[in-house]
């Protein structure tokens, strides 16, 4: 492609004249002589404004000479397809050293280095390698360097260079034992607007900002990273964040596809208002209404009066709540299970302990680099579980109250455990039995939804569980009454017309096992783990009764 | 447990007196002689009737002697938990023969012959195997037989049995060769109403009751089965049909895992009514609005421009259209995805064509068995692809049109292809290239939703295709246009206000790489593989404008 090989010279403006001598009066041959020298240095002008014309083509042709190697592409509607292989910076080692590659990365940060140098940082999802430009001649034209050094953070550019060993380890990227050294570099997609914050400053762990005393750099609040989550998304941190977020879901399905579940989708769209107390969102329904399921809790049950004996589903939950807190969204994603048991709701209480400990170990084994780099923006305690044959703890709610006592929350308060309470008991069972992840069992009947089966012995308390990490609630289950009779009792107990729910009821008159479940909110599953601190951070983009934007 | 042995005698009543010879007079001695014999006549019946009572109460502790063996079980509130094992009727083979199993399973059927034996048809999911009680001194009482026999269809029991190989093959079981000798029987939930219809009858192919000439099989109409659908799904070919529902989710992601994409969810609440003509449904969002996400079509090209590079989604879709169709519903299952390109939309469009023949692939090898199942239900043609080094046939729209115009169509009607030519074209690709799946690319760009990228050569095509199967579109895709001076420009064009989607076009605004995707319908290609015909066959719970329930 370089084949022209332009002239070094720079172009030079010569002075056409000299001054004459104005002392004494010009005699007539004199008069003459000056003529015709006056006609000479017109045209010794002319001559080198010709020259300098030439020299300044040249000049222009020096510009030119690496327009081939630079700026920016056309739009790509797909003009060409040449083939050639794009190289991916997570796969950059040492080995490659002298290699040619094509890379298409984002412009993270660019710093110029007088006029003939240019280092940039690159970046792909979570990785990044350090690019250097260096004028060089037939090379690298100063033009082409002063446009590189132009670009703006996070514009998309497409890099031909060469992988060189790095003499000394790279700090500023992820990749840090080689560089590339470009030779070419074109602007595949560019910025209309301003930057609201840069991804650097946005991954910059708070620890950092907090310990730099002139506050050199900027912190990006919260509510500016929502509100701008397309950048905010590109961080590392949230790049990680999501990857782990999609190990969640991979490995819950995996884990019951091995246990013989089978994944349904239920409908969001409900004809009645249902289930519990919770608020539900109304949708205009052509002529009438209908309303967002608040849970896939009424179909998976009817999944199982229908014969699929063990199922789950992945999908959004919807809650009319107009709650504003770290824990709270109008639309998340549950992971719902539901399965017919043979003999004791036990049985599902062990499958979801079962299904938790695979999911801690397998992200700790598949996700550890994603983790430790959300650490650096969120530094935690590492997540810690019981392993071994002592197993998870689990504690009754009547111990769990008792363990409150004891350290000194008064019992009248306790009917219930509050939210406060909830993270004082994940401290203390941190403290006592070293773990951040246990369950309670035997909630009383009256603190859960109609459709929990009351405990055999103690009409008070129910076949019930929740289970915590780090102190909050991350899944609530039970064993369901499957007998449509004590069923449409416990609806009007709680003040439910049974006629308003009869589809559901049906479901239990044409016989059903016995059965239990339990749904997980993964996003916050994703918040604990990684002790993300709000639960917007878990989200893509986060819906609560203040936000329906971006 | 059987320990006690009731003697087998019946109870007798015997005659108390005889007649008296009433043509004499009776002297007074024999009158005393008569009053003696009638005070002992009288003793005598007493002791009769004293021994008759004995006797009834042997006759009762005859029934008695298996009253533990069967009956009603008290509601399971997880009361115990003896940890007997639960055998699968899949998993029965001849080489149990003679080995006790515990069963829960559904009563499909059950024929009592004579007052000493009967005969069930036990289910679970697709798997059925005969059951045979029989009367039998001191193990089977008359009475547990004739409460067997008296069991409502659809109930569901507890079965102790012997496995014993069958004689000869039992055609009405899917496990032909054993058949379980039942010992013990239980209810563990009955039927608190009439079976809206029989699950045999429910799942007899509709080929069977059209040959039967007096009617004398039921069919069960599509309504009838929706508005029962806890009964419809327990037919083994809904099981059948759910299980492949299931596998196609996961064949879609495995592949797409192993292709370096993450799974996102974007939320289906919306702030504005955006993206297409296509009606949205509006939602009472606290004290103002939001709208059902028509297609994560937004969110997926956000996280594009998030930097994830490849993403795909499995949620539901909401249409808000009044198109009472075989095809169509309000809310559906879209499997979704997008991803950076790094010269040519056809990169899109080549892996959404591996993804198809894996799933086809895949599904074949895997799912033989349920697709056999849903076969005798719904008799098809076995769905065709091409595979080789010919590979998938694609067409330009315009070819298709051609192939069209060939068979007839005339050609001022073709400027776009409605759903009666595409199933035509489907036939005439069928006949011609022996395939029911093929791509159709370069669709008029005024076809085409606003965010398309036009054909960089002739501005009144784009650079988008359809995927077809069995000659109904499945997957709808393009390249997408990232450059937000062109994409607000097209939405001009189709009469949408730029700024009323300023989310969607910042993304653009903050730099975005070339991109494609494609969405495609879950039920659909269910629907189509298999020849389901109406596509609220292919959905749990069918949802359209006249259908929430159940």
């Amino acid at each position: 492609m370089a084949d022209t090989e332009p002239t070094q010279t720079p172009p030079t403006q010569e002075p056409a004249a000299e001054d004459a001598d104005a002392s004494k009066g010009p005699s007539k041959s004199e008069l003459k002589k000056r003529a015709k020298e006056a006609e000479k240095a017109k045209k010794a002008a002319e001559k080198a404004a010709k020259q300098a014309e030439l020299e300044a083509q040249k000049a222009a042709a020096e510009v030119d000479f690496a327009t081939e190697f630079y700026g920016k592409l056309p739009l790509n509607q797909s003009q060409t397809r040449p083939r050639r292989a794009r190289a991916q910076i997570a796969a950059l080692t040492p080995n490659m050293d002298g290699e040619t590659v094509l890379i298409r990365a984002r412009v993270q940060t660019s710093r110029a280095q007088g006029s003939k140098m240019v280092f940039f940082n690159l970046r792909q999802r979570t990785d990044s390698v350090q690019a250097l430009l260096t004028v060089s001649q037939g090379k690298v034209s100063k033009q082409m360097a002063k446009w590189a050094a132009g670009l703006q953070m996070e514009s998309i550019v497409l890099v031909e260079g060469t992988v060189k060993k790095s003499p000394e380890p790279i700090k500023s990227a992820t990749v840090q034992d080689v560089e590339i050294h470009i030779s070419q570099m074109h602007l595949v997609s560019g910025l209309e607007t301003i930057l609201p914050f840069s991804v650097e400053d946005a991954n910059r762990p708070e620890a950092e900002i907090d310990a730099s005393e002139e506050a050199q750099f900027k912190r990006v609040l919260l509510d500016t990273r929502l509100n701008n989550r397309v950048v905010d998304l590109r961080t590392q941190t949230n790049q990680a964040v999501f990857k782990i977020q999609h190990g969640i879901g991979h490995l819950f399905r995996d884990y019951l596809d091995g246990k013989g579940f089978i994944e349904i989708h239920s409908p969001k769209l409900q004809g009645a208002a249902t289930e519990s107390g919770a608020s539900v969102f109304k949708v205009n329904y052509f002529k009438g209404n209908a309303f967002l399921a608040q849970s896939p809790q009424l179909a998976k049950q009817m999944a199982i009066a229908g014969d699929f004996e063990r199922v789950y589903e992945i999908g959004p939950v919807f809650r009319a709540e107009d709650s504003n807190t770290h824990r709270h969204m109008t639309e998340f994603i549950g992971l719902d299970l539901e399965m017919a048991i043979e003999e004791h709701y036990h049985e599902v209480l062990e499958l979801l302990d079962g299904l938790f400990l695979h999911m801690f170990r397998e992200l700790r084994n598949r996700y550890a680099s994603e983790i430790d780099t959300v650490r650096k923006a969120f530094p935690a305690d590492e997540f810690k579980w019981r392993e071994g044959p002592e197993g998870t703890l689990k504690l009754s709610f009547k111990e769990a109250v008792d363990l409150l006592v004891e350290d000194g929350v008064p019992r009248e308060v306790l009917d219930d455990i509050n939210t406060e309470n909830e993270k004082r008991l994940g401290r203390i069972v941190r403290a006592k039995y070293d773990t951040d992840y246990f369950i309670i069992d035997k909630f009383p009947m009256e603190l859960r939804p109609f459709y929990t089966m009351p405990d055999p012995n103690d009409p008070t308390l129910s076949n019930s569980y929740d289970f915590f990490m780090r102190g909050e609630e991350i899944l609530s289950g039970a064993q369901r009454i499957h007998d449509p009779v004590l069923l449409a009792e416990k609806m009007r107990e709680k003040g439910i017309d049974p006629a308003s729910m009869s589809s559901y009821l049906d479901a239990f008159k044409l016989g059903c096992p016995p059965h239990g479940g339990g749904g997980i909110g993964l996003e916050r599953v994703l918040m604990l783990f990684l002790k993300l601190n709000n639960i917007r951070r878990a989200s893509l983009f986060p819906r609560d009764p203040k936000r329906l934007e971006p």
